[in-house]
């Protein structure tokens, strides 16, 4: 088995994967990546390391005319090669991009996202892989740097992540924690075959190519492990966010109405069915960082979303709990409020619709 | 007053330091940065909006001759014409280095720290200022990335820290959080200074010299309010750090011995004075990112440092906690260990010399 297949085998397993009798939808495009991800999941099946039902999902987005369908016979007749099953799709970005208020980027992440939840869902897969490497991570993190995110977003992209809740389907990154975008190219190679090459990788208008062409290579001039630090740090980001979740959600019970008699009437009195009244001094006690995402937390759940929430409207929550006058509102984004009275913090939440997150 | 004196008082307000009767020593090195905070804090006094006893403090680092002579006597020469107290120093950092295990840059910086210690010391002041500026701080934070940091310490400098506990002296950076460089620059000229020119600032052998000249920019081309973005990123991660230190203390409460009488034979026996043994049970259902925060933590009070602990040796002691099998001992840096037995973890620590943190 190569050294590629061995790696990929050990972050399978790392990440707690099944190694048998599982569906699994691999999202391939043709590109360096996406083609060594497959080329070594069907090694590690030859050898009999694996034992997963594999069907390839192929999507062209309609951007790029011929070529495009090139590559869509290309990833079919791969796939023919290595007796895998393969369901290739092809919509239109720019027709969905008009027909709504997603900009071209996002109407072919959504477009994307609504086929391989199809394809997810026609085979009962319950596992959905994407070939994102250690560069893709790198890049990520940088370009969120850059746009001024904060914790969270600074974690970049999780290994796996929960699709959805009911069908239990998970989105897979499994050459994300160990991969080097020039391994793949060279496993390809190893392998005899020659990758597809996307041109919107080389076009310099998008944010993600500049950071790969120009921006990382300067930072690799300070520190040539600059892409394995960045995924490391990125590692321990997703942590310490996971943990202050841990804490926040402990800080909303305590804080919550639940349990007091006092709170349940509170909490009846608001109106509110799925997220109590705070008590205002619990709160102010609280460490700022923890504080807000516990009330982060808390409006997600009231709103179903945290869309367009930013630190502003955080901050002008925490501002209610100063001094002891109560009757004070601050506004949320999108129409909700979250009303001071009495030493308790009431959620009006209008509910918004669940984003769909990017894939 | 001039805007900039204005956000200078906003931002000193906004830290909660006192407005009079307080003895302040001032670290100037005659660029604009420091002179800018001179100039802005001598502003405040002559409008009454400040009644502070300020004193200056310059050190020649002895690195640059003649060049290093004309500084200090252009800080003594302003000093006098603002009527202010000022005090000069002279070392030879490279005496201090040759004589110690520190490179240049670090024996250059005990050597200002013992010298700004002994100006604080000497004048009964509890507040040291530095000038460092937003852009320092955005810096600061991509060094720190680019050197593969975790949260904490991409949250870059904190505008306020304690230096001693015993004395109460805090290092303050009423710039940080506020002033590009631009804006000392400009403040000087306004004010008809011309402050002096560090060639140490040009030299591109300096990583930070590296990351102004070429990094940044490159990076501002990405996003025009880049260091303030970096800057805000910087204080969300310093919140959740501190947000995250609460509820591991929390963690290594419920964790130690203390309170069980099992507990309390348990920290005798291992000889432990000043930190309990921690129960493995507890330990183990923690998410892992405060499970390692509060491993640090408890390391850090048995041995009076977290010198050269590095992630590795945390795994190591997580790696203890696996299984239900006692006996078995994790290695820290510097000779102590951690040792599992009977459902405990008991910390085995030498003591080390706490390190001088940098100014």
């Amino acid at each position: 088995v190569s050294r590629f297949a061995r790696s990929l085998l050990a972050e399978w397993k790392r990440l707690g994967l099944p190694l048998e009798k599982e569906r699994v939808v691999v999202a391939v495009s043709g590109g360096a990546d996406s083609t060594a991800l497959l080329l070594g999941l069907e090694e590690l099946s030859r050898a009999g390391l694996l034992a997963l039902t594999l069907t390839v999902a192929h999507l062209d987005h309609g951007l790029r005319g011929e070529e495009a369908r090139a590559d869509a016979l290309w990833v079919t007749e791969l796939c023919a090669r290595l007796g895998l099953e393969v369901e290739a799709g092809r919509v239109s970005a720019a027709e969905r991009a008009a027909s709504s208020r997603d900009n071209l980027e996002q109407a072919a992440r959504h477009a994307r996202y609504d086929f391989l939840s199809g394809v997810l869902a026609g085979r009962g897969a319950r596992l959905l892989l994407t070939a994102h490497t250690m560069d893709d991570q790198a890049e990520t993190v940088l370009m969120r740097l850059m746009r001024g995110s904060g914790p969270a977003g600074l974690g970049g992209m999780e290994a796996v992540r929960l699709l959805d809740q009911k069908t239990e389907t998970r989105l897979v990154r499994p050459l994300l924690g160990w991969a080097r975008r020039a391994e793949t190219v060279e496993y390809c190679a190893a392998r005899g075959v020659e990758a597809r090459i996307d041109p919107m990788n080389e076009d310099e208008r998008f944010v993600r190519v500049r950071v790969r062409r120009q921006l990382l290579p300067l930072m690799l001039s300070f520190n040539g492990r600059l892409v394995e630090a960045l995924s490391r740090t990125a590692e321990l980001l997703r942590e310490s966010d996971a943990a202050l979740r841990v804490a926040a959600e402990a800080l909303l019970v305590e804080a919550s109405a639940a349990g007091t008699s006092e709170g349940e009437a509170a909490a009846e009195s608001s109106g509110a069915s799925d997220c109590a009244a705070l008590r205002v001094d619990v709160l102010r006690e609280a460490p700022g960082g923890l504080r807000r995402r516990a009330l982060r937390l808390w409006i997600e759940r009231g709103r179903g979303s945290t869309r367009r929430l930013e630190l502003v409207h955080l901050r002008g929550v925490e501002a209610l709990l100063e001094g002891t006058r109560g009757g004070r509102t601050a506004l949320l984004p999108g129409g909700g409020k979250v009303h001071r009275k009495r030493g308790w913090l009431y959620l009006d939440a209008k509910k918004v619709e669940k984003g769909v997150g990017p894939v």
